[in-house]
């Protein structure tokens, strides 16, 4: 087997389009895992497949979330065609009202689920986009792009693959998928359609990466739903099930369950409330009449006869979950005896705040069930064995993994040169990495800037990288500050200099000691006659940087103030 | 099955222990994993197993290392007999220089290897501890307690048990323990002198939880040896295997197939330097002459004559491995097709950063093998199966599940259940809460109190809550400060105030608009003939903190300062 073919990251920008071609870039989604989005160019005009968010890490902090960055297309809002979306998760959704903002009339193409998810977001924005419902089997054509719709099976119901014809030939994004052979809904991920489309011949397919790693084949969802029964039928208190708020399908399940047992619904949290009503709404949730139950209801109510449905299966700090882990809800407080299911995966990064979770419902007396110790979570993305599957139908000639860190492309890269795709014709390109279909062959052909783009409170953009690396600094350590007044005739300071620090120390007299050398400084700079205010601060920030880490080996941001009077 | 009884937490001081009576107070490592530290009381005098750190998670920034909670004994530091470590992990030995600071002339008991690592970490902090060396088999009299010393197989060589006697009855502590049937140094777990303890009457077994929830046997070290073989055999280029560096076993095998290969070994990273040194000084690391090269040398040599042993398996971002993933080491610069062994587990909290080398090194070109595509790490503490042997073995009259979260140690205690131990024997008690052990039976009678005691530097204790609050904010939402320097007579500012922010903005311009509502504040408590600096610089706090709340939904610190002039 031909080892895959790691590229070097290429530094130029990227030359014209040759005429006739298509181009490729993703602002966001490939090297991370979020804030999908790429963009297709052919003929001058513009396609956008996904526009969605990526949650913040540790190096990240205080940002609430990270757009894709949208500068490479800025001077050209104008060639945009449409906004494609293939499902309705925030990865794939939660920035298309900051691009909206710029192109509030752009058509947004997606299916029924997915627009009413983008609706609701787009309210909270002020925004009326203009949204073009579509389904499998139908084809729209936008400009040069005509586009085709592929029923796929992902974790959310309504997913679609794409379809991109163009001059340049004949591209299929999967966007998330999996090939659940048993799906709750009976909509199967159209692999017939994608063998007619390999029969036509595919020149272009981006394929989700997310479980390119692993091994063999997800366990089709509804194996969840006899452990559920299991778990809540012997349950004689209360039970708590949390999952995510758009995983309608496992909703279903619950519901299910608790029908079968008698226990009544109520649903906790704002997000789940909110989208299963939409899939209520639109038929993909079956509610039998009066099963749900309102929150201050479900607490009257014995405690064997309701089941709560609950959001915080990450672990996030303001849950309700989390609240009740901590004995802090202000309904719902846990009794030795109580049944939590976490019905939910574990996102790389949220481990320590889920144990803690977990941890805490484990201290109050609580029988926790998560997919560590009970299959009651499967995965919405293809693994290698349905990845293959994949490959086999579409057989294309050029082959782009998405969606994924490094470790997800290269493994999804393996598993299309094991199917037959030529080494040089899979493209690992990610974010930035300008990828050009000429004549049937795809290759990189430069690169654009894509940085991240950080939303804090109601600000976008303001937050940087600048900004970043002084909170990182200050959560660290804390800082020290030193205020002097100072004339500025004489460079006198006009009384003794006022110190202190946040973070630093619990201690109240820790930074007694630099006191007096401050002040031997401020007479030093005096005495040399400084009386430039900018001078001083550097003069009082070094003597006050060395003290800190000769005396406590620690480096706090060090801020000198020097006012002049 | 009884369920196991999660009792809730005391809040008394304990009463006075009843006479004869053995009393035991977990200061660290019950209800979280690390800083294992137990004391044991009889007859007026004190015990203490094991002196581990913690190592800080997210909510503990700028922390270094969190020690056990010395305030219970503080007072009884005379009281002490002596200190037993089990093995030369620093979760259990890291934090014993900190409490010989008190007491130096404690005499500190372990095995050979043990005692080295703790001989040298003790020669950093310029401390020469009295060391006791012992070896299983042997017993040793410490005031009133007659101790009994037990192989045991763990990740690190020369592990030990500790049966502890007194008139109050005979107590085991299994200290971090496996039971590896085929361990590398042949030296077994010693459960036939756990039956024999359990044939004279173990009266209270204290038992590692860390995998209790893992059901099944954990698979022999010796399984990695081929597996490593396999990679390492294949490689054509460089190759660099990073593990733990107290894994003196782990190290043995990739030595082994490194000579096989023909393949001479470098070590990278200080403490796998010195362990190495010491583990082969005592016989535990077997080295043919002439193996090592230094890093200089190595770098010279063909790349497939080589082989680094590094640290930084668990992502840290100082460490010789990250640095490579960043393509910033100072020598050694990863080529397409080099191959890199992750030969360890994921500590919890770690797995962001150690994704974050994995994908590093891919997007290089290396290829990576870890314990997620390969074989090539197995865990130190025994699973479920392997504890029900011990509980088999022991047949304790009563438990207390050790070293865990509560998850880790809910599971442990219902293996204990379902070996025979009746429900109410199974003593779970977290961190500070006593248990008394009188008249053969195990009952908790109190708490002491028990926090976090950081050392952030030079520095132990003065780092407390308060501090530790106060970056959490900064490290979110950075500061804005406000200097008013303030005539004290009239009340009046003598200059614009001082606007800047740190961690808040990129934007230079953020702040300009709140400088007027300043101004007008300062207007308004002159014109109110406000003097009081304290005032002023709360009036001013408000006024700015509302602004950004508004302006920005931002919650940075808000530190108005007001100079007296």
């Amino acid at each position: 087997m031909t080892d895959v073919i790691i590229p070097s990251r290429p530094s130029n920008n990227p030359p014209p389009l040759a005429d006739g071609g298509l181009r490729i870039v993703a602002l966001g989604g490939i090297g991370e895992v979020g804030r999908n989005m790429t963009v297709f160019e052919h003929a001058g005009r513009l396609l956008i497949v996904d526009c969605g968010v990526l949650f913040p890490e540790d190096m990240q902090p205080g940002v609430d979330l990270i757009l894709p960055d949208f500068r490479a297309i800025e001077d050209r809002l104008d060639d945009i065609e449409a906004i494609v979306l293939t499902h309705g998760h925030e990865d794939h959704i939660g920035a298309a009202p900051f691009l909206l903002r710029s192109r509030p009339d752009v058509p947004v193409i997606g299916s029924k689920f997915t627009l009413a998810l983008l609706a609701a977001k787009c309210k909270e924005h002020r925004l009326s986009p203009v949204l073009v419902e579509v389904a499998e089997g139908e084809r729209t054509q936008h400009g040069p792009f005509e586009l085709e719709y592929f029923a796929v099976n992902h974790s959310i119901p309504d997913a679609i693959a794409i379809a991109i014809r163009t001059a340049a030939g004949l591209v299929l994004h999967t966007g998330d998928i999996k090939l659940d052979q048993l799906p709750l809904d009976n909509r199967l991920t159209d692999l017939a359609g994608f063998h007619r489309l390999g029969d036509e011949g595919v020149d272009l397919f981006l394929v989700d990466s997310t479980n390119a790693e692993v091994p063999g084949f997800v366990t089709p969802e509804r194996e969840i739903g006899p452990v559920l029964d299991q778990v809540i039928g012997k349950a004689t208190q209360r039970v708590i099930v949390a999952c995510f708020a758009s995983h309608v399908h496992r909703v279903q399940q619950i519901l299910d369950v608790a029908v079968k047992h008698g226990r009544r619904i109520a649903l906790v949290g704002r997000s789940m409330v909110r989208n299963m009503g939409i899939a209520a709404d639109l038929g993909l949730l079956h509610v039998p009449d009066g099963l749900l139950v309102d929150l201050d209801a479900a607490m009257l109510m014995p405690e064997d006869e309701v089941l709560f449905v609950s959001t915080g299966s990450q672990g996030e700090p303001l849950s309700a979950l989390s609240r009740m882990a901590r004995g802090e809800h202000r309904q719902i407080s846990i009794r030795s005896g109580d049944t939590v299911v976490l019905a939910s995966s574990m996102i790389p990064g949220n481990e320590t705040a889920v144990f803690g979770v977990v941890n805490g419902l484990v201290r109050l007396g609580a029988h926790v069930v998560h997919q560590g110790n009970a299959k009651v979570h499967v995965s919405g993305h293809a693994a290698a064995g349905e990845l293959l599957f994949l490959y086999n139908a579409v057989r294309p000639s050029n082959v782009m993994p998405v969606h994924g860190e490094w470790k997800h492309l290269r493994a999804n890269a393996e598993l299309a040169i094991r199917t037959g795709v030529a080494a040089e014709q899979v493209v690992i390109a990610e974010d930035g990495v300008v990828v050009d279909l000429v004549d049937g062959k795809a290759a990189i052909s430069g690169r654009v800037e894509v940085g991240h783009v950080y939303v804090d409170g109601l600000s976008v953009g303001d937050v940087g990288e600048s900004t970043l690396s002084d909170r990182l600094i200050l959560g660290e350590g804390g800082f020290i500050s030193i205020t002097v007044a100072v004339d500025t005739a004489s460079g006198r300071a006009v009384a003794p200099p006022t110190i202190s620090g946040r973070g630093f120390s619990d201690d109240p007299k820790a930074l007694d000691q630099v006191v007096p050398l401050v002040e031997m400084e401020l007479s030093r700079t005096e005495a040399e006659g400084i009386t430039d205010t900018h001078r001083i601060a550097q003069a009082v920030r070094r003597v006050v940087g060395r003290w800190v880490a000769e005396s406590y080996r620690r480096r706090p941001m060090i801020i000198p103030t020097v006012i002049p009077v």
